[in-house]
C-alpha cells in the first residue's frame, strides 16, 4: 500500500494538482493579496486522547496546527472554519463548550475570525477538521520549494519537548498530578503547543526565507520533505540543533534526548532556509527572533547528512506519518 | 441540552460572530468580488454506510452538499478542500481512489479545483470534511435574511425523491439490484444528488432573490431556517408543492408522497424568495429553469402556513437535524 505521501503524490499527477503539497495552498485574493488555505483534521484516539487531555486543550491544538501551516507560508492569519463531529454523550457534556473556549482564547490573541464550520454527529468518535486561511503580499508566500544549495537552514525554536511529553503522557503522567516544572513545561508542549505566528511573519514580511516548512511530522521527516520539494540536500550539525531544555529531567542520555529532537513530531517550530547574503549582516535579527541555525543545503538531492563531532552519517525520515 | 441550532445561536452570540448562521461565510475579496465558502462533515454511519452506497458516490455527495451551499449563495464554485479521515482496512483497499474518482468526476464538471485538504487515520469510521469556495459579484452573495413579506417563494426542483430513495434503501433495496427505473431515480437522488449550481447562478447573476437556502434539512425546516433569518413567516400551498413523480411508484397515497416532500431532507434543491415586480414579466424565464412557485411570504414572524384545498394549518420544522 503506498504511504500517505506517495498517495498525495499520485493524486497530484493523475489530476494534475498544482497547488496540493506545500503547508498551504496559495489562491489569488486580490491585485496585493494571496490568500493561503489549509485543512487539519484531527481524531480521537490518532491525535488527542479525553483521557490525556482538557477540552480546552483540543480546541487550542485543533487551531494551532493549522495557525502553523499558515505560520509556515510567512502569513498572517485571518479567517477559520471549524467542522466538529462527535457522539451523542460528547454532545450532552461540556466537552463542546469548553473546545470552543480553548479555541477562541488562540484565536483571539491571533485575531483569528470564525466564519464557518459544521456540526455533525459521529457514531463513536470526536473528530474535528480545522481550517484556516491567511494572507501574504502578492508572490511572496514561501514554499517548501524554494531552497537552493549553500543556503543556511534555520530553526525557529528548540525541539523535541512535545515528544518528551508524549513519552510522559504514554508512562501516564497527566498535567493536573505533576509537581515538577519540567514535566508541566513538556507535557504542555504536546497538549497546547504554541503555533509560530509571530516568527512565520518575521520571516514572511522580510522575506529572510527562500523555503519554509512547520515541523510537525519531526525533524528528520519535515526537512526530507522541504529538500524534496526544493531538489535539494542538507547537511545539518548535531552540536547546532537546539534541544529542549526540559527534556534533560526526562532523560539523562544526551543521545535519547536527541532522538526525541530529530525523529519527535508536533513540535510546530519552523523550519526553513535563508540564502547567505540574506543572513550576514542580520545576525542580531535571527538572534532576536531566536532562529537557530542547524546547517546548510546541499545539491545532494534528497540526502540528509548529519554531521557529528565523531562521523557524518546519512538519515532518513523517521518522523511520524499516518499511513 | 441545546439543539445544533440553539448551540449555533449561542456560540454566535457570545463570540460575536457576524459572519455564520447562512449556508456560506461571505468574505471580501476584491473591489469586485466576494468569496464565499462552506464547510461540510460526513460521517460513516450517520450521513453514508458502505453497504448502501458506493465509494465513487461518498465523493460525489461529499462535493455535491458543499457545491449546493454555494449555489445557494447565488455564487459561481471556484477551489475545494476535501479532509478524509479513514481506518486502516479502508486505506488498504480501492475506497480511498474510488472516493476521489466520483469527487473528481463531479468537480470536473463545475471546474471546481481541489487545492488542499488532509490525509488522517481513524480508529474505525470513515469520516470526510468537504470544503468549498466560490465567488460572486461585491455584496450580491443572497442571504437567507432578506425575505420581505409579499414575496413570492419558489424551488427550483421536484422534492421528496431523496427522502424516497433512503426509505427504499432502509427497505433493503440496492441500487446494483433493482430493475424499476423509478427504483433506480430515488435511490440515486438520496446518494448521488446532483447540486443545483446551474440555478444558483441563474438566480444569482440575475439578482432574482432575496432571499435563498438550499433544501439539505427537509423543506419545512429550512423554510423555518430562512424565515427565522428573515424576521418574516410563510405561507405556502400543498398544491404546488412539487412531488418527484417517481415517489408514485413507492406509496401510491398522497398524503405520504407530501409527507416525503415537506419533511424529507437532502434534496438539495433551492429555496428562495423574489420580490414580486421581479417575477412579474419574467415568468417565461421562472418557466425555462423549472423553478416552482410555492407560495408568499408573510408577516406572521417564524409561522409556516399550510393551505390546503379543505383547511389551512400551522406546520412545525420537521426536518433533519443532527441533535
Amino acid at each position: 500500500m503506498p504511504t500517505e505521501f506517495q498517495f498525495l503524490d499520485r493524486l497530484r499527477e493523475k489530476y494534475s494538482l498544482g497547488r496540493i503539497g506545500d503547508d498551504c495552498a496559495v489562491l489569488p485574493k486580490d491585485a496585493r493579496t494571496d490568500l493561503v488555505v489549509t485543512a487539519d483534521l484531527l481524531v480521537e484516539e490518532i491525535d488527542f486522547r479525553l483521557d490525556w487531555t482538557r477540552p480546552e486543550f483540543v480546541g487550542h491544538k485543533a487551531l494551532a496546527v493549522s495557525l502553523s501551516d499558515v505560520a509556515a507560508m510567512g502569513a498572517r492569519p485571518v479567517w477559520a472554519m471549524v467542522s466538529i463531529g462527535v457522539p451523542e454523550k460528547i454532545w450532552n457534556s461540556d466537552f463542546v463548550d469548553r473546545f470552543y473556549e480553548g479555541w477562541f482564547a488562540l484565536a483571539g490573541r491571533h485575531e483569528v475570525e470564525l466564519v464557518g464550520g459544521d456540526v455533525s454527529r459521529t457514531p463513536d468518535k470526536i473528530v474535528v477538521d480545522s481550517i484556516v486561511a491567511g494572507e501574504t503580499r502578492k508572490s511572496q508566500a514561501v514554499l517548501r520549494s524554494g531552497a537552493r544549495p549553500g543556503d543556511l537552514i534555520f530553526v525557529s525554536g528548540e525541539l523535541g519537548g512535545a515528544a518528551g511529553g508524549l513519552r510522559l503522557l504514554m508512562n501516564g503522567s497527566r498535567s493536573e498530578e505533576t509537581t515538577k516544572h519540567w514535566q508541566n513545561r513538556l507535557i504542555d508542549r504536546q497538549l497546547k503547543p504554541e503555533p509560530e505566528v509571530a516568527a512565520g511573519r518575521a520571516v514572511g514580511s522580510r522575506r529572510l526565507a527562500s523555503a519554509m516548512i512547520d515541523l510537525s511530522d519531526g525533524l528528520s521527516s519535515d526537512l526530507f520533505h522541504l529538500c524534496r520539494a526544493s531538489g535539494v540536500g542538507a547537511k545539518i550539525f548535531r552540536d547546532l540543533i537546539p534541544l529542549d531544555p526540559n527534556l534533560a529531567g526526562l532523560v539523562q542520555d544526551a543521545e535519547q534526548q536527541f532522538q526525541f529532537a530529530l525523529n519527535g513530531g508536533e513540535d510546530f517550530k519552523l523550519l526553513f532556509t535563508v540564502a547567505p547574503d540574506i543572513f550576514f549582516g542580520r545576525e542580531k535579527l535571527f538572534e532576536k527572533h531566536s532562529f537557530f541555525r542547524l546547517g546548510e543545503v546541499t545539491a545532494n538531492t534528497e540526502i540528509i547528512e548529519l554531521v557529528a563531532p565523531s562521523e557524518t552519517s546519512v538519515i532518513e525520515p523517521r518522523g511520524f506519518r499516518h499511513f
